[in-house]
């Protein structure tokens, strides 16, 4: 949606997620990951999404492109350096969309000036002001950041930004890329651009804020509070380092201060538990408890009423209602007896919009679980949801795994494996435990040896019968990749998560989505 | 170590892991582990540990005062509400420390008034100041916070305030106990307390923030910017619903940006990342990977500097060193062959303080599991040392484990335990995967049943031979219990976790620690 610049009481949400977000150690994403996180920006009614970085390789382009043909509503954005090239491939890849915008940046500060681009001024200057119009011949919605703005002296910084604005940017994004600022210093490059920038009043100005020193909410209020009209941010905060803004804070923070912010966005905060469960899923950067907003302790003076039987009138220690942020606080409880109609309400409920096909499939695996379990949770019924294509794409499926383990022994594990072009295979290995003895097995079955990285459970439902995640996160050819799976069985869903990491490996092998990711790492805002 | 409150440049770094920290769900700790994060907390060097609420609970008593006896450095404080009763025994706890303080509180925001306390202004007022007359009859140094101080009126905060410094108060404390307030308008409150009450300039102010809207460390800044000089936080931002202010990020802040604010701290920073290592351990709460300072991307482009061979100027992106918070850039790997010499400096360069004897049995577990373990990685190091004395304690030990399990077929256990009396049991167990048959196994073996809420697994090293670090939190008789354990067998060390707490709960129908916990959760600041 295009949110009119002059509507001074609205700030436009950017949500970078799917950039700088996908940035960050571990988080990249595939293309059905990123369609599945995009669909639910466009639920979140967030008003801008940047959708990748399409110059970075084939798959990041391609990224970009599917999300601005297919997801209607927020003005799609990519993310291009200060170069022909660059701008033309992000035109390309965004143009389809109802609203695009391209987004060009360049590092202004002193210190990126000399140690990093070896510009002066003036080159960096016209580079940014040649970049802008070139994107402007393509388009009339373009963003400008000055990497490390927070940094940049002062009267360079008013000089790159006028000039920006002459050459046609209509929203100029003020970076604090190191996450270096305070609140009130960082308000003051605001009022000092908006003092002594002609023109900028028919600009919408911008803060894009990391969090290094745990400030990047704070510092993005306070350029709100000095004139920006729009923040760039992130779900969970996830992003490069210690991450970016974080989209649920800052919007349930002007929300919840209304009265004293005097703004509102056009988010649906009822989305925003949904939305961050969707990305802590598909990224495996699971938000701490105490993650403000959306953690599991974040409304948990509820737990406290009911240990205590203590009623208390509730806005002694609430000032938000979990219900603003769509956590529901009943927690209704199906079971194997349960249909279609109530297994569909539920989901509803929960803030998931399946189509018919995802809805009968998850439907099946809930009947399915429910054989096995008494008690079917809300958060059961998010982890079939949120898992439900895990496993499908092949070419490998597991039909029979076998594992014994103990103390003082080694571990073995025996599988089936079976090929969607009809070979079965049977192996066995040893282990130190019976994870690493199936993930043995595995790399003996398929031929695919990975390195791990990484391994986390975490138990997604309570009781006997609770349900376990389990994220594997392993390198391939210097590339990490990540799997995630549930079941009761937490062996069992190690060996579905890495055989999932296997099957992607051999499906790319037959694409052309052999990108080397993260060859341009060299600089974002 | 007791700070002159006329030095101004000096922020007082009050820490309440032990007390706001330890009230969050699931974090509670056993006597031992309190201790063991006071003495991190003293080797920090923190100015005050506040090491719990006395009158809770006989348990929080007797930890309170064997932190006063024990800890060298640190002021030891500990809570009261208004109430001579909790005042005493405030007093009996921290009467032995070298420096003790009394910290009494009690709420004045109208919600309060009316809705939790039903008490009148005058009323509160009266309160306050008998209390902390009381207090300073045993004490010299008292600390009054008023209760969510930032939306009590501000003309009755200062009548409050005035009236107990008249009193005797030394330091006091301005709570945004609901995580409300917002920098510009924290700051104000602060701004005319100064103005407005005589007598002011002869007390410590300081500033407790929650994190409810992400803003705790910035509205602390903004405290300190207005002349408040102490700051209460603590270690990962642990406490109640978002959590407090975290006491890493308002260090750092501090000593990064010290030219701006012109103020320094005690704090040793290069015990930053292992004190928060030890916290995280012993409550289970583990910092995301983008927390800022102590998360495991904090310092990320050390690991894209690899990952592209490309050197770039350090400071282009970085903004603080690793060795400032204590993570040595250096992952020397140790092996079967590395000597107590190597294991001692490996072990003092990870900022451990070992004694001989922990020392020795730490060295003792290394070499066994070196011989498992080809190469012993820095993490490897640390979950040896912070598990060194899980299991030890028994009743009950493990013996024998077996275990199979697979796909579409139940799980069996079978394990065979010892007790310090002498007695053996051998038990097996079905269960809906290898976890859940062990748990029942222990549980047909010990007679005792735990309800599961939570369970996790973390890889705490990388590779094939890589160790799992497993966290159970269950409930048992309405009361939250944690275990944790670390092997390179995932069910083993859930099997010696759950048993962790099983052994709790039998040694202490043993003692008179059965404290009923969370008996006063009415109030705090």
């Amino acid at each position: 949606m295009q949110v009119n610049a002059m509507d001074d009481n609205r700030v436009v949400i950017f949500d970078t997620t799917l950039r700088d977000g996908e940035q960050a150690p571990g988080c990249s994403m595939t293309l059905n990951e990123k369609l599945r996180v995009a669909s639910a920006l466009r639920d979140l009614r967030v008003d801008v999404i940047e959708a990748g970085f399409p110059a970075a390789s084939p798959g990041d382009f391609k990224a970009v492109r599917t999300i601005a043909r297919t997801i209607e509503g927020p003005t799609i954005c990519g993310l291009a350096r200060c170069n022909p090239q660059d701008i033309k491939r992000v035109w390309d890849a965004v143009k389809d969309a109802a609203s695009p915008r391209i987004h060009v940046f360049v590092a202004t500060s002193r210190i990126h000036r000399e140690h990093k681009l070896q510009m002066a001024k003036a080159e960096i200057l016209k580079s940014a002001v040649e970049s802008v119009a070139y994107a402007r011949s393509f388009c009339d919605n373009i963003e400008f950041s000055p990497e490390d703005a927070s940094r940049t002296e002062l009267e360079y910084l008013a000089e790159v930004v006028e000039a920006v604005i002459e050459a046609g940017a209509t929203t100029v994004n003020i970076p604090d890329t190191v996450g270096y600022a305070v609140p009130g210093e960082f308000a003051e490059v605001f009022e000092y651009l908006i003092a002594n920038v002609p023109g900028i009043e028919n600009i919408r100005l911008s803060a894009h804020c990391h969090d290094d020193l745990g400030m990047a909410v704070a510092n993005s209020l306070a350029a709100v509070r000095a004139g920006a009209r729009q923040v760039e941010c992130t779900i969970n905060g996830i992003g490069e380092r210690a991450g970016n803004c974080s989209l649920e804070e800052i919007v349930m923070a002007i929300k919840t201060r209304e009265e004293f912010f005097g703004v509102t966005t056009g988010v649906d905060t009822t989305r925003l538990y949904p939305t961050s469960r969707i990305v802590a899923n598909v990224t495996g950067m699971h938000t701490p408890r105490n993650k403000a907003i959306v953690g599991e302790n974040a409304f948990a003076h509820e737990a406290g009423i009911h240990q205590h039987g203590m009623l208390r009138h509730r806005a002694t220690y609430e000032i938000m209602q979990p219900e603003a942020v769509g956590l529901s606080r009943s927690n209704l409880v199906l079971g194997k007896h349960s249909g279609r109609h109530a297994f569909r309400d539920r989901v509803e409920q929960l803030g998931f919009h399946l189509d018919d096909i995802e809805l009968n499939r998850c439907f099946e695996k809930f009947k399915r679980l429910a054989d096995r379990k008494k008690h079917m949770y809300d958060r059961d019924i998010e982890a079939i949801i949120m898992n439900v294509d895990v496993g499908k794409a092949g070419p490998w499926v597991i039909d029979e795994l076998q594992i014994t383990a103990g103390t003082g022994t080694l571990a073995a594990a025996a599988l089936s494996l079976s090929h969607q072009d009809g070979r079965r295979t049977r192996k066995a290995a040893k282990g130190d435990g019976p994870v690493a003895a199936a993930f043995g097995a595995l790399e003996a079955a398929t031929g695919i040896e990975l390195e791990l990285k990484n391994f986390e459970v975490r138990g997604v439902t309570t009781g006997d019968d609770a349900q376990g995640e389990v994220t594997v996160t392993v390198e391939y050819n210097q590339q990490s990749f990540r799997g995630h799976a549930v079941s009761t069985d937490i062996v069992e869903s190690a060996a579905i998560a890495y055989l999932e990491v296997i099957n992607r490996i051999l499906r790319r092998r037959d694409t052309d989505d052999q990108r080397p990711r993260r060859a341009i790492a060299f600089g974002q805002p």
